[in-house]
Parts: C-alpha cells; sequence; structure tokens
C-alpha cells in the first residue's frame, strides 16, 4: 500500500467508526497528550463518542492542554471496535500486550517514530514529521473539520514539544507551515509557552547549579565535565530524571566539543551522558566502555568510585581529541 | 503614502541605483546583519556595487554568516547616493547625525521597531514583523532576486534571533509562513543553531553559577531572588552584559510569579532587574523606586549596600504579592 492509499484508508476507518478509543504513551509529554486531545475533539465534533486513554498520570505542566480532564487512566471494559495509536512506538507504550487486543478490533496507528514496530492494521506512519502533531494535524484536515483555537492549542504545544522549539534538526520547513495554520487560530502563545517552558522543579535548579559547582574545563576548553554525586540528588530533592538536558548548559559553552555529565546513580556505579557539537563521536568513546548511542549522543555506565570514571572517560576522551578528525 | 506605495516606492529606489550602502547598528545582533547581508547579495546579484557598514566589530558567534567578511567598519569617503537603513531606529544607531548625510542623497529605512524615527525618505516600518528579516525577506522578493541558501542563512539568522526562537510574543503565523520558505532553500539549522545558540563564554556559565548560588525564595515561592556582587563579576570575568537574561532561571522555576536579579554595579550602586510571568506589574514595582520598563519587565537602581536594596525590594513585592490582582 503506498502512503496516499494508507492515509485515505486511516481516515475512512475513522468516518465509519460511532466510538473511538485513542492510546497515548506512558510517561506522557506534549506531542502525544497534545495529538490525541486534538484528534479526539475533532471526532466529537464529527458526532462521535470518544475515550482517551493514558495509562500515567499527566504531567503538572500539561494540565492547561485543553480537555485534558477527558483522559482516563481505567481502560475500558469493553473496548469500541477502532482502537488508534497516538505517538505510540509499540503496544508496550501503553502497556499492553498482543492478547490485550480484541482480534475483530481494528488497530489504527499513527505515528513519526522511525523505530515504529507498524503493529497496527493500517499504519500511518511518517518519519519524517518532527512531531505526531504534524500528522494529527492533516489528519484532522482530511477528516473536514474546521481547527478551533482549542484544537490549535494542542497541536501547537505537540509540535514545539517534539521539535525542540523549531531547534532539533527533525524540524522542517513542513513544520513551520504547518505551525503558521496554526497561529492563525489566534493561539496564546505567551501562555503556553509559559506552561511548557517556565515550570521548573526547584529541585532541578539547584541540580543545575550543583553541577555547575562540580564544572571543569579539559583539553584546552574542548572538553566540559561535571558530576552530581548521590548526595546532590539528596541535597535538591530531585528525581534523577531530571538531571536530564543539565548536560546541554557545559556543552553550550564556547569552544566546547564535547561536555558530559557524570551522575552516581547506585553504590559505585556512575552513569555518564556523552554529547559532541559538530565532529567527535561520541557514540565511539561510550562503546569503548559497553555504552551506545547516537553519534552526538551517548551513554555509558562505570563500576566504580566516580574519580575513577572521570579518569578513565576524560583520557578517552582527551585521546580521541587530540587525534582530531582522524581518531 | 499608503504601505503598499511605500514598498513599491522603496523597491523603485533600488532597483535603479547602480550603487547602494547598506548600514547596521552599533552593537550588531543577528537580525542587522542577516538582513544586511541577504539585502545586499540580492543588489549584487542584480549587478549592483554595494558597501556594507557596521560600526562595530562583527560578535564571534556571528562570523560564520555568509558574507560577513564585506563588512566595513569604515565609512566611504564619498557615499553612494542610495543610502539603505536596515534594523535602525534612528541615525544614531549607527553613530551619524544629521549633517552626515548629504542632502542629494536618498535615505531608505527598514525597520520593524516600534519606535522607528522615520528618519528617511522612504520608510518601510513594519512593526509586525518580529525581525527586520522578514521585511528583508519581502524586499528580496519584490525585488526578484531568488533566495539561494546563503541569502536563506542570513535571513534565518534574523528571525531567529529577533524572535527568540520563534518564542517571542511577536511571533506570527507569517513569522513561521517565511520561515518554511528559508527552510525550502536547505540551510543546515543544526549548523546555524550551534553558532547562534552554542558559544557562550565560559565566564557566563560562571556568572550563572555564582547566581544560582544566591538563589533565595520569598513569598512562599511566588517571588524569586538572584544577586551578583561586584567580586561576583570579577571572578568570573564576565562584563555587566552578560548577566542579561540570567533572571530567567529564576522566573522559569515553578510557581514563580516575579524574579529578580540584583547587581552590585558601583560602589553601593545596586541595578535591579525584575521579571513576572502572569499578572504582577512589575513596572508598577520598578516605578516606587524610580525605575521603569514594562508590565513583565522592569528595572531600577538603589544607592546603597545590596542587603538594603533586597529588602525594599522584596517587600515592596510581597506587598503586591499579598494584595494579589488588586493591589
Amino acid at each position: 500500500m503506498n502512503e496516499d492509499t494508507v492515509i485515505k484508508e486511516f481516515i475512512e476507518v475513522l468516518r465509519k467508526a460511532p466510538k473511538v478509543a485513542l492510546f497515548s504513551h506512558v510517561s506522557p509529554d506534549g506531542d502525544c497528550l497534545g495529538s490525541m486531545l486534538a484528534i479526539g475533539r475533532s471526532l466529537e465534533n464529527l458526532g462521535k463518542e470518544v475515550i482517551y486513554y493514558n495509562p500515567d498520570p499527566v504531567p503538572k505542566n500539561l494540565l492547561f492542554l485543553p480537555g485534558v480532564s477527558q483522559i482516563t487512566r481505567q481502560l475500558p471494559a469493553l473496548l469500541p471496535e477502532v482502537l488508534m495509536f497516538v505517538d505510540c512506538t509499540d503496544l508496550g507504550r501503553v502497556k499492553l500486550t498482543k492478547p490485550d487486543i480484541p482480534k475483530a478490533n481494528t488497530v489504527l496507528n499513527l505515528d513519526h517514530h522511525i523505530s515504529n514496530q507498524a503493529f497496527g492494521h493500517i499504519n500511518w506512519i511518517d518519519e519524517k514529521a518532527s512531531a505526531t502533531g504534524e500528522l494529527a494535524l492533516s489528519l484532522v484536515t482530511l477528516l473536514g473539520v474546521e481547527i478551533d483555537t482549542d484544537m490549535a492549542t494542542n497541536l501547537y504545544t505537540a509540535i514545539v514539544t517534539d521539535s525542540g522549539c523549531f531547534q532539533y534538526s527533525n524540524t522542517t520547513a513542513q513544520t513551520h507551515r504547518l505551525t503558521a495554520q496554526l497561529l492563525d487560530r489566534g493561539i496564546d502563545l505567551a501562555n503556553i509557552h509559559h506552561h511548557i517552558f517556565d515550570q521548573k522543579p526547584l529541585s532541578q535548579i539547584r541540580l543545575l547549579q550543583y553541577a555547575l559547582n562540580g564544572l571543569e574545563l579539559y583539553a584546552e576548553g574542548q572538553l566540559a565535565v561535571m558530576s552530581l554525586r548521590a548526595e546532590d540528588f539528596h541535597k535538591s530533592g530531585a528525581e534523577q530524571e531530571l538531571s536530564e538536558g543539565l548536560v546541554n548548559h557545559a556543552r553550550s559553552i564556547a569552544g566546547v566539543e564535547v561536555a558530559i555529565l557524570l551522575k552516581e546513580i547506585g553504590v559505585k556505579e556512575i552513569r555518564a551522558g556523552l554529547r559532541s557539537n559538530r565532529w567527535l563521536d561520541v557514540n565511539k568513546i561510550a562503546a569503548q566502555f559497553g555504552g551506545g548511542g547516537h553519534n552526538r549522543a551517548a551513554g555509558c555506565t562505570f563500576m566504580g568510585p566516580m574519580e575513577e570514571a572521570k579518569l578513565k572517560l576524560t583520557g578517552a576522551i582527551e585521546e580521541a581529541l587530540k587525534n582530531g578528525r582522524n581518531y
């Protein structure tokens, strides 16, 4: 089936369904929730009954999304005939397995992840989209439903989240074209950005403080190293996840090619996150220590004290920096 | 003259000119340089001679802009007949005064600042544009020049800078539509973002560290206060300007309505920057101490020690917070 046929069938199934259950993934983010809510509203506008399901609670900073109170964590005893999965690479992302899906049901799968398992009967997968929100906007348009301000707010949140505020490399001309359509609906940008970006837990700011206090530069400023000890997490009250992204403060320093954040995640267990800016393959570095990832973002784990992990990792990176692009 | 007529005449003058001098403002930023370089290239493509003038050196992080080496800090002894000012509210922004401009010359003025003094013979001012880059793109299009990758890189830099990466409230549907056109030209987003956003001086990161070390919360977490002493600037090696924007780290903490940054800028001279998120009018607060600004961003200066300034300002803000929207 070519892409056009897939999309046509996808829309056809939705048009005919009197009732649709929408599923979005665990640890929900702006893309899965915004896309699900906008699609659901458009189906409701067509007179359909809609179930909005997510296995986890909605994060505080997304409670402003229009329609968010309709989302349930309770799977209905009797599923409707049409089930649609939004932004989910596989059934595990909604804590389901294949036997949970009645055989007679039709499974629709809408996603932009290249790793999507194509587990649906109809799979509308487009990995060129920066967010599932882009596909959701196309879907709503194809359903012939007019985008209202609430839908636009949800879809904008989806796109701005997954495109990293239009900074990630998945951002395309189409991303901006679709976003323009949403801004035409008169959404309140300042309010949306405030909710999404300005709701950092104090504990996260404290973690940043501790990470900066330990910031060291090596290799004539090409390597920036930050570390967080177990006591830093304890003092700040922050969970491990909140250290996500802190390494970018080190990466953004002029002259830095590689930045690492070392975290004490257990007794003599150190997790390292590596980022590079332009050329150094941190995947190769991480692989030396049994880890992996991508060229520009990778990770590995050390068993032993922090100082030892730091010594090994900075040594390997300094060597690679010295060898330059030929390492 | 209505807007269409202005634009038509603007284009007409440029079409006829064999030689054009372009001017951009002191302390150059991505918008004035990117716009100037893209316009200049389009005029060169039409066979015209172009002078690119800026009174200040180009900041390091903008040295990647295509064509940047053509910019001169030397005003030519003999100015061409047509002079075009890009992103300049008045002549003072290029360190000129009226007598510097020969009477017979034609002055074109392209800008998006609402405070523009309309000092040109033809003034194409559009304060609805997020950046002068938006107007520059329209101009190049009206000149009938095809946008190449270099021009698109310059114009994207202009727009992404002045729209705060599409986050400022001046961002419109048109901003995104024009950006889509630029992305169609195949620009290297990762490279541009790296140059613009990931070139922070280490001294600025150190300032952030010191500011966070002094972070205090008041009024049950609604007020966040940071302060930087003269010795902090000294230790970090950072100039005053580098503290610009640090207050936003405090503003982005969940629950915070007002954030302030106090800076010791002289002997017993404290400069306060105030930001609010949703409702508190910090302009009113600053005005109580002889300062001013806008509803959401204002500033004032205290003569006296840091502790006294902090006491006065936090007192006034706590009072305002207590009185709520009725204060």
